[in-house]
């Protein structure tokens, strides 16, 4: 074949465009927080990947959502969709300018990293030893939004990156954990991951 | 005094501003979804309140930081806190333009809704009731965020509204608590909050 595909043709509802779209713009801001507060341009490149990931979707959402409007009631109604879905577009952008500072090298002002680790929710990095009941369970197990309050976000695995890990995510010794959570949240889970801890939320997990 | 203050001088330091700004950006955002899914105009109408306050905080840093700059490399520093700040006001505005769908009156798509319920993050309202061990308890001494996962960021009590409640906010029996987390951290609140869970994460509450 000589012509390059530009992308995989992914047959998908509306809806499922819409909830990747929230999911992943919300993934965006979490992860350019961590980009700048740790520096990585990696995590700023993959904030950027996802900006253009959200255009594909949102152009996609487009086509949908006006193939499918019958009447002016149903196109009235599709409009809030790509309401919708521009806001979510222009929170995308902002998220990629926010990466794009981490990218350009320019010293930021320690008070952007102060903001970012003194707000209400923060980004924080947990480290993963041996002896942590979070060793060989996978992250749909743990449930660590529900059981610590802490989101993870990316993980650091020697030296590749894991963004967004999702439900059969298998934690292993050595991992470093990105998570967005309370101070609190994000202590009580260093404290699990340094198998300080051994309990999670109401459940009691592990060896002892 | 003939002359009104548009607003109460604040000294506040660019830290405190730049944090304000972070802490309400993201309120701003669950509250539009919150408004969305409710189809409350009230939550609107508050998103757009803090939108303008966004304006004013993003003014009040730009002067600061200005002011503050010495020399070229401070300047330069400088520079990134409103790089930043203007990413911030981007996402104020897609928050805002999200509002502005719930006063503009035109009926939704369905699938805006069920979008906001499936995400990975969702809203729900949470009713309290007099059997709840949440009854007479501050947000702070519950740490509901980091303990069940769930981030309160409005309470409505009989008519009235509080937006993003702070730590000495005293939970009572007839609260509507609406909050951001999973489904499952969700669920388990909502038990918590009909009194048949009678356990906050690690630490055991209640009159049983």
């Amino acid at each position: 074949m000589e012509d390059i595909e530009e992308f995989k043709y992914e047959p998908k509802s509306v809806k499922e465009i819409f909830i990747e779209m929230k999911n992943t713009v919300e993934l965006m801001i979490d992860l350019a927080y961590a980009s700048i507060l740790f520096g990585d341009k990696e995590i700023a490149e993959e904030v950027l990947e996802l900006e253009e990931r959200i255009d594909l979707l949102n152009y996609q959402l487009m086509t949908h959502t006006v193939l499918a409007a019958r009447n002016v009631k149903e196109a009235e109604q599709a409009t809030t969709i790509l309401q919708m879905a521009n806001a979510i577009e222009d929170i995308s952008n902002a998220a990629g300018d926010l990466a794009k500072m981490v990218l350009e090298g320019v010293e930021l002002h320690p008070i952007i990293k102060e903001t970012i680790l003194e707000g209400e929710e923060i980004i924080g990095r947990i480290v993963v030893t041996p002896e942590s009941v979070l060793v060989g369970r996978t992250l749909g197990e743990l449930e660590l939004a529900t059981n610590t309050g802490v989101w993870i976000i990316a993980v650091r695995r020697g030296k590749r990156w894991i963004f967004g890990p999702d439900k059969d995510f298998k934690i292993r010794a050595g991992d470093i954990l990105i998570g967005r959570g309370t101070r609190t949240s994000i202590d009580q889970l260093k404290e699990i991951a340094r198998g300080i801890i051994r309990v999670i939320g109401n459940e009691r997990i592990g060896r002892d």
